[in-house]
């Protein structure tokens, strides 16, 4: 198992990838390519004592996409760019998966670009995994595609229902709809026209449609929707999350004295919480339909959720989730449905 | 002033409205109409010794609609219909406001047939005050139109500001596009439609695109979108206050001793909390668009929500706010874009 990890991407790149590459090797029985300035690499392993580490390689990629570059015209541009470098490692099969921190923009197009699309796929997407009362819940798609036909949330359910099963170990990942009602009739043209089709699929067990509170509820395991709807979900999530943490140590701070010493212990459990929370510890978000094993993480990964995310790529070739997905694609005939109607 | 209020509509009516509407008196200098089952109402008058309050009338209405039917079908079937009832009041000029809690689709829909759009209006949207780091964010539309197209964000952009403006004293309102990016070109079609629309507005200043994290961060005063996208992210909301707040006490009692002993004294500060997060504290959201003065209220709305309602739509009155979404409709020409394409 060889794992190529785009080592320049992210906020905190190189140090933190480097880090969490190192910590991935320790912690798991595989090999990461660490792709990127291979100089400043090589530095940092040297740093951490991992130069001579037999699990770790290194190949030299001379550019880097930065945050704010426009990421279709970037990839276009960069030709050298870690992120493309890192994909065609595995286009090549010269590694099995990609671990890809930073540019969500630059990631996707990357991976398009270097991997292509699975048979019958129109649009790949993200697969976000977000803390519930019941434990994790998948939404997806969570940004790759904002402009979603009936089609595209199909192929969404189709692939987000493998990933619950096999990467978050659930039986028969119940399947929901995100819409603004529960009965069938309920939504926007894309939901009522999605639903019916929904119900029919024979790969994936459809519960009906879910609303935004049955997210955090954990009333399913599966959400589908829109890319632009699950991308602002995604980000008011995150804001809502440390808004109310906030809300919670100004709660305490105003309250009389007692309050105040019990803080002191509360604090750390606050910050327990916001881990918790935060939606990166979970080991990035895999981008489903293309053809390879890929992970996106949020631009400021730090080390552990590098590690995660590698552990993620891992699982995600071991448990041949894009052979389930391409199984599934072909049974459920997917490509019979136009991008415009169902 | 004269305040018609669906006594029968939400899960506690008409305990609940009919005590809110007795607070509500007691508090502003306003009156108001209950309209209802006459009898019952007398008896919860009676019975909190407001029998003879000079400033609440009641108008019998022989029927409900109940949560769980069909808004539009309901609507025409029940011809005597609280909420139809209350909408006439004003429609006739003996009422100046409507305050319906209960189901939002009923309620749209009454509004809709009884007091009919302003001029150029296509779409009339709710909007939703949202606690944020900087006070109130305003969201609209929360629910009204699932199918939005850029006339119909146009719309909501002119009256959320004159929302922020009139009713929370926002001096010069900032506007903001709910995006899935910053940059103009970011987004799905919808948006990437409107934002040259929003710059050229001469009546609202325009911010630019915000992202979800945006809405708890309070970085604009007024955010729009698309009903489902606000629906969703309202309900979302909701899930996400209770579930951190669940989370929050679940730390406490898994840490030691003293954070124990604090957290007895913790809980009231909490509980200051989720009533900060509860959406429906802040009296309701105004469904703008339509000729009249119409409050919706949370389903689940209790005396306080009524009363606080009930102000709110006081304050919508005196401050013109129809009338001033009237005047600016009017300047901006929004009739010059169709419902399609801008």
């Amino acid at each position: 198992m060889k794992i190529a990890v785009d080592a320049m991407g992210g906020d905190y790149a190189p140090e933190e990838t480097v880090l969490g590459a190192i910590e991935a090797v320790h912690a798991y029985s595989l090999d990461v390519v660490l792709v990127g300035e291979e100089i400043k690499i090589r530095r940092l392993l040297e740093k951490h004592g991992a130069a001579e580490n037999i699990h770790i390689a290194v190949v030299h990629a001379g550019q880097v996409i930065e945050m704010h570059e426009h990421p279709a015209q970037a990839i276009r541009k960069k030709k050298d760019a870690s992120i493309l470098v890192a994909t065609r490692l595995v286009k090549e099969g010269k590694c099995d998966a990609v671990v890809a921190p930073g540019s969500t923009g630059a990631a996707v197009s990357a991976a398009l670009l270097g991997l292509g699309r699975i048979k019958g796929i129109e649009r790949p997407c993200i697969a976000t995994p977000i803390p519930s009362k019941k434990g994790i819940t998948v939404l997806l798609d969570s940004g790759a595609n904002a402009n979603s036909k009936p089609k595209h949330l199909i192929e969404g359910a189709i692939m987000g229902s493998h990933y619950a099963k096999y990467i978050l170990g659930i039986n028969k990942p119940q399947v929901g709809l995100l819409n603004i009602g529960e009965e069938a009739s309920k939504g926007n043209e894309l939901c009522q026209a999605t639903y019916p089709v929904l119900e029919q699929l024979k790969t994936i067990s459809f519960f009906g449609n879910v609303e935004g509170r049955d997210i955090p509820e954990g009333t399913v395991d599966v959400v589908v929707c829109d890319g632009f709807v699950g991308n602002v979900i995604l980000k008011f999530g995150e804001g809502m999350a440390l808004f109310i943490i906030k809300l919670v140590k100004e709660a305490i701070k105003n309250s009389g004295f007692i309050a105040k010493l019990g803080a002191l212990a509360v604090y750390p459990a606050l910050k327990t919480l916001k881990k918790r929370l935060d939606f990166t510890e979970y080991g990035g978000a895999p981008l489903l339909g293309v053809n390879g094993s890929f992970i996106i993480c949020h631009g400021s990964s730090k080390a552990k959720a590098i590690k995660n995310a590698i552990r993620v790529a891992d699982e995600l070739v071991v448990q041949d989730v894009v052979g389930h997905i391409r199984k599934s694609i072909e049974e459920e005939q997917v490509e019979q449905y136009d991008g415009e109607e169902v």
